[in-house]
């Protein structure tokens, strides 16, 4: 169950400073964001914990940080140039533009006038490169990542000396010029995917697509998306995309209703033939245990890396009354909190008390996010770490002075435990378990 | 003093996985450059040592990641839409192109001919927002990050409750239409930033202007850069940038010669009054000691990541000779470089020697990137590692099944330890210290 609005949501982002309307002084650009101080760390939190899961705890996967630009050819090998548009239509009467397969089959919603006849519009992002009249060429923003991971095929296998099965993971930018967009980072033109092409023999392709499959659902539940709010929809024939022989969904249950979180596809060998053919490069794989050549098939496990994090940020939201009193939490896994732990001195203007605060804060920081902050009285300090998902609060006191101890308090839990200052960064490093 | 050519370095880069050209089966597309298995790695730790420095080890850094594109009135107030340019002039004989400030009056170097007169150039990178006829925009790929901060000041400052002096830090790829690109990534298309803006009171400018000059040339040097190899460079009063008061280049001796690294530029209030000015937003900071209203000065240390690779790898090229024989190696700083331990089995055909190795890959993996590799003889898996730098070598031989001891050897000495395979994981977080 999702207790949550988007508007709360894109509220709290603002308000804490997670998430940004982009260039919002001059009124924005329309679907585009910039991630604040803590948006930043969350986003990043994930996407090493995508790294890790992917490319560290592994022994069959390279990483890539290809370019967003690309030699236009990619694109026309990919099917994008050609397929990757929608078609619209114009109203004669409103001159506004629709997407008809959102109109579906209805006349003009606003004005009911007549519609002209479907054309056909590319989302790709195009600009010109070079400055030299008649030598520059078009290019395009990426739409997706997974193309650079095909065009260095040949590069990644050669310098790895990798053999089948085995996967090359990516995250980065890409960019759709979209109609429709909304609902807050749901659907945005510039966007980050994690996007892993696994490489395997035809005829283990299934095997592999049901093991990614799981996969991926596993790693959401793993870092604390709760079950009940995922689900798994495979597409029907006339859904797949054209490369596609097979795709799941992994949707969430997000304000606005089920929608997808990642999709897993079996894009079988079309990518690498494309480029074989286009550009008359050898991508074929030669297997040394059978002596065959072959093009590899290709499981992709292709996640977006705003809509996980809007997802982690609305499974985690959480209200209840404390002593009569609304209480706002993120209950986000320690590993994705933005800030792990706010050292919070109870007087701030008693020296000793910030001096001891601040030791404490500089013997934990440097690995992780820790913040200081004196700027209002406990309670509300507490509220705002609360909203913004920081594991646990250190506050000192007039006692800590003559006992040594702090209060460490748990997020979640609102328990309060009073434990030896000297021992701050011991509890730390067990309980965060960052690793 | 350094002894290697750039062309040696792209070698280095291509075969071992660090660097490829963008879209390389196409022929490329002209200086955009991708990071293979290892250049993501190497690159990606880079960012993370800077960010640590930036934000994880200080008190006064938030973090930000804005988008590329903007609101192109965010170009306008910059002064980009206008200056942002080269002047060029066309050969009316050979029909080329040329930057004026490279031709330093000469004629038309290659045909003689003459020139016409010069314009100007922009160098900003143009693409459209929007799908509506009439309604769509003209949108730039950011040329720097720095703008995303400047506009984001007003949401940080008010989300974070910050005082003066704080800096917002920020890491992220910008574009650039260059006429003179080449020596390998040293100038590209699009390349990745990493900038700082740290806000302070007027008057206090020159003195923050001296701190970030020091620390961050401090920084190259703590990552292993030899002092020898790097220099400051103040611009002179011609050189400087519309919005500088002063500016000083890191300069680092690439194998072209002397090169900008960095520059730490003091931007004063220039850019907050002219988005001030621009949007109409009240970009004052209210100075609550005081009781006064200013625009902050802004002191910018604004590094590249790509040179900075760059740079890393060219200090760290070692070729020395052993036995008779050449050796080279990386000897990046353990926390850089992109494998930190490779485990060797001397003979892949005894089962007891592969499943002991692979528990010792499997008991040390997941915090970094470790390699497991059996498909040479001990010799060439050695150079291979020292190649790409890794800082050590684990061998399993078949005393290790008897002793239960393993062969570490260190990249730089090439020392061999004999330790209890017990003990790796003790030994690694020791020795590599990656906090």
């Amino acid at each position: 169950m999702i207790n949550v609005e988007l508007k709360d949501i894109a509220n709290l982002c603002k308000r804490r400073g997670f998430i940004f309307q982009d260039s919002e002084i001059y009124g924005g650009i329309g679907s585009v964001w910039d991630y604040g101080p803590l948006g930043v760390e969350l986003k990043n939190n994930v996407k090493a914990r995508w790294w890790k899961s992917m490319v560290y705890d592994r022994d069959d996967v390279e990483g890539l940080d290809a370019a967003i630009l690309m030699n236009p050819e990619t694109w026309k090998a990919s099917g994008h140039v050609e397929s990757f548009a929608d078609l619209l239509v114009d109203c004669k009467g409103c001159k506004k533009r629709f997407r008809i397969d959102l109109l579906k089959g209805k006349e003009c919603p606003e004005c009911g006038g007549e519609l002209t006849e479907p054309r056909s519009f590319n989302l790709m992002f195009k600009t010109q490169v070079g400055s030299v009249e008649g030598q520059t060429h078009d290019v395009y923003l990426r739409p997706e990542t997974a193309q650079g991971i095909f065009v260095n095929f040949e590069n990644i296998l050669t310098s790895s000396r990798r053999k089948l099965p085995f996967g090359v993971a990516q995250t980065g930018k890409a960019f759709r010029n979209e109609i429709t967009t909304g609902n807050f980072t749901f659907r945005s033109r510039e966007f980050e995917q994690m996007e892993l092409e696994f490489f395997v023999k035809p005829g283990e392709d299934e095997k592999w697509y049901d093991y990614w499959v799981n996969e991926r659902l596993r790693w959401y539940i793993s870092l604390g998306i709760r079950e009940e709010n995922l689900r798994l929809r495979e597409h029907q024939q006339h859904e797949l995309a054209h490369y596609a022989k097979r795709c799941h969904d992994i949707e969430f249950l997000f304000p606005m209703g089920w929608s997808e979180l990642e999709g897993i596809a079996n894009r079988t060998d079309y990518d690498l033939k494309q480029h074989a053919k286009i550009s008359g490069r050898d991508l074929h794989y030669f297997d040394d245990a059978t002596g065959q050549r072959y093009t590899p098939y290709v499981i992709e496990p292709s996640g977006g890396v705003d809509r996980a994090v809007l997802a982690f940020l609305v499974d985690a939201y959480r209200v209840e009354t404390v002593r009569e009193r609304k209480r706002v939490y993120l209950s986000l896994d320690k590993r994705l909190a933005p800030i792990k732990v706010a050292v919070l001195p109870l007087l701030r203007n008693k020296p000793e008390i910030v001096e001891m605060a601040h030791r404490i804060r500089d013997g934990i920081r440097g690995d992780y996010r820790v913040v200081y902050d004196d700027t209002a009285s406990i309670g509300r300090l507490y509220r705002r770490q609360d909203e913004i998902g920081t594991p646990y609060c250190v506050t000192v006191d007039v006692d800590s002075l003559s006992d040594g101890k702090v209060t460490v308090r748990d997020r979640d839990t609102m328990e309060q435990d009073r434990i030896e200052a000297a021992r701050v960064k011991d509890f730390m490093t067990e309980k965060l378990d960052l690793s």
